[in-house]
């Protein structure tokens, strides 16, 4: 058995190939690997003798709470060695890969943290630059539900700003959302809505404020989907080197 | 001779592990890898028959112009084949991957992706939450200085907002900066700086508004450097996973 030891993994937005070489060093020294359901399967070859465990949430679809993935990360560690936990995108925006390790520290496990790809980059991606010279030099980034399932009040403040809005967990609450930038006379602000990101299955729509509630329900995007609301919005599908179908942006 | 072609590699924050396996992909099939200031040279080992241009921007300091980059782009993909740009970080976070991109598409080359880890992910790598729940459930990345050399209005609004700040490029108006927030009475908010994020060297300064811009002449740090204004700041170098030195975080 290796030290006891639990390795924080973010594997990036979907596609496999967007882990680390770090992130894959981690695998292949893993006795233990605990994925989430947006982890790709793929992934697991680097860690062919390890334990394998699904942990699965999914858009608030727990399959485990976080005290039970809490408590398996610190038994395996104690009993098994070293953990590898995999978690979508990177492990710290809006992840909970704070609570993790804090947990494990505090029953005495080694941590560390491979940092990996946040979907904050899937813009990039698909040809939506996140700033515009001379129109806004920056951007924020929110998730549109609070604690208490509500709409955030930051999506308000974002839509009273210039700078472009990048909106994670948006998708059930893309009316609520417009609304927002309906009320400060936006409706012509570029909107896109990237679903699946990164993946053969992903799915871009372009339009505006006033027209992306249409556009949605028309193409059926399916979470994990971003939402971004700004000028950079209006490129969505421009540019040739997008790795989905020509046809998939709307 | 391959197709004419330009990939766009985002390598990360600098430790050359964090660079994705599709970026290693790309470069093993490199004919002329163009890479910056902030690439780890040992990156270059993935492409050992292929020309290697170093481009070298740094801190403003250009040593080839972005018309020249543009120009050498072009006529490599047209002459040599497959042209690999190794950009620091992600190519898009104020980076300037769409003009390449744009420049390379006007003149017929095709064009591929490659997102990297963005220092906006640092903050993870250092023990610092960008979001704390009850406290702000966002965070703004902008940077310090406008196109025309002073220090961004985004500066400004982002001092009175509840949101974790990530500021680019702002070692050098640490002090304007600060005074922001003076200016909005946030004298305690807590400040963290990452200098050399991924790297050996790396150090982390952490303090106040108040403190700060003394601790900052103390110790002196490098650039690149990210600047974290956010209650999140507070807990750097708290947890035991950071790859810097104790010592080193002051």
């Amino acid at each position: 058995m290796s030290e006891h030891k639990l390795t924080l993994v973010g594997t990036g937005p979907g596609d496999p190939d967007l882990i680390t070489i770090k992130g894959v060093k981690a695998l292949e020294q893993a006795d233990v690997v605990l994925y989430d359901a947006l982890v790709s399967p793929e992934l697991l070859r680097f860690a062919p003798c390890a334990e394998h465990i699904p942990v699965g949430k999914r858009a608030g679809k727990a399959s485990l709470s976080q005290e039970t993935i809490n408590s398996l990360i610190v038994d395996k560690a104690l009993n098994k060695g070293h953990v590898v936990r995999l978690k979508g995108g990177d492990p710290f925006v809006f992840g909970r890969g704070f609570e993790e390790l804090q947990y494990a520290e505090q029953h005495g496990i080694d941590t560390e943290v491979v940092i990996g790809i946040s979907s904050i980059m899937l813009p990039g991606l698909y040809g939506i630059p996140l700033t515009c010279r001379g129109v806004n030099q920056g951007f924020s980034i929110l998730t549109a539900t609070s604690a208490d399932g509500s709409v955030s009040g930051e999506v308000g403040k974002a839509a009273k700003t210039a700078s472009t809005a990048l909106i994670f967990m948006g998708l059930s609450k893309l009316d609520e959302v417009v609304t927002h930038y309906l009320n400060e006379g936006r409706g012509d602000l570029p909107v896109a809505i990237i679903s699946n990101g990164s993946l053969a299955e992903a799915q871009v729509i372009a339009g505006t404020v006033n027209s992306i509630v249409d556009e949605a329900r028309d193409q059926k995007p399916t979470s994990p989907a971003l939402l971004i609301f700004g000028e950079g919005a209006a490129y969505a599908g421009r540019t040739n080197y997008q790795t989905i179908k020509k046809a998939e942006v709307i």
